[in-house]
């Protein structure tokens, strides 16, 4: 079972224990911290999962949920909280929280395996986002090859054609002139290869363009 | 305000009455089914929310939210239910909900607000998925244009500078000859400014391509 990290938020020393306890059991490893202030000073840390009780006495959990999103922390929450309140649930979803577990009982039994879900259900979501930027850009590059191909496969014919007319007509001139037509046959050639790659591509590959700040299509390395 | 068509899935018609003439109020005109087969039917007839009641005669809400989402109908929805059960709200949040109410007291008069608050917050979601997608694409035509330019520059450059060449070497050829070449060199010219416009692009327009199936990049109407 992977190891994962949690960030415990707190404030009763006895709970915080029992959880760390018991998460500890379940390859959780746990750092407790007691206020909302220090969970968000300490969320980018690595952590995988933020266990956040609700009810802090700094700030409560709904702020929190809040500051982390305004800061870009991209990590599963679940809620804990020792009132019964389905409006302080229902509140903390439309947070962002993943889920919520209520202080009754052995609680703590429960928050491994729920912080698990929560990072499964996570990177699940993640996931599926990234693969739907990816096709959106891959079909992006493909519209743009597409347009690249038509606007520039006419004129590149037309010099193409133009240059073996040349070469036919004067392929008893000096070697210099048959020389050159033969460059220019040569360049359109490879502007050509170009083309059709960039028409066949289905598996893009980025490169770096401007040292660490703009990127470019890889037209050879790409598929 | 503007008018809000919702689909209302409630099975006691005592209540669906009450939440109909509460909507009609807030200028949100109500369809009521009774039961959610009939809600997975009807939802994709053009609603902008679905309030739907958590305890159905055939399937409970969070069975429904399931199977909207299988359907792929991208709607905000509303759970409505006569039980105060945080579990059930937090289920029907992670189901996806939007929002929940319980029927308790006057509920229905905090219904309208609900709606109308899930449906903005649906469409401001929705709003910057598209942004971020669109921003994703911008930056892989780019990020293509710059492979083209990156490539096809230099063989172009290459071409022009030896049809220069023999252009002045074979002024006095005759006509046809220097016709060609002239051809040759503004058909170089038309290819560069293709890729002069594809490298300072940044408002790119699709047009259609395979009618109906695929589209690509306008390079002459993208700015």
């Amino acid at each position: 079972m992977e190891v994962l990290r949690a960030l415990l938020v707190e404030d009763n020393p006895d709970h915080a224990e029992l959880m760390r306890v018991y998460l500890e059991k379940e390859n959780i490893a746990s750092d407790v911290v007691g206020s909302g202030g220090e969970c968000l000073e300490r969320a980018g840390d690595g952590y995988d999962v933020i266990l956040l009780d609700y009810y802090l006495p700094d700030i409560d959990g709904l702020e929190v949920l809040r500051r982390l999103k305004g800061k870009g922390v991209d990590l599963p929450v679940v809620v804990i909280t020792g009132h019964g309140d389905e409006q302080v649930a229902v509140e903390a979803m439309k947070g962002g929280a993943y889920d919520y577990v209520v202080k009754s009982g052995m609680y703590f039994l429960v928050v491994p395996e729920v912080a698990r879900k929560a990072v499964e259900a996570h990177r699940t979501s993640k996931r599926l986002e990234e693969e739907l930027i990816q096709a959106q850009r891959r079909e992006a590059i493909v519209q743009t090859a597409i347009a690249v191909n038509h606007e520039i496969n006419n004129p590149l014919g037309v010099i193409l054609g133009n240059a073996e007319l040349l070469l036919s007509q004067l392929k008893d001139a000096d070697e210099g002139v048959v020389r050159k037509l033969r460059i220019i046959e040569e360049q359109c050639i490879k502007i050509k290869e170009i083309t059709q790659k960039l028409a066949n591509l289905t598996d893009p590959v980025l490169t770096e363009y401007l040292k660490g700040r703009e990127k470019m299509l890889d037209i050879h390395r790409s598929k």
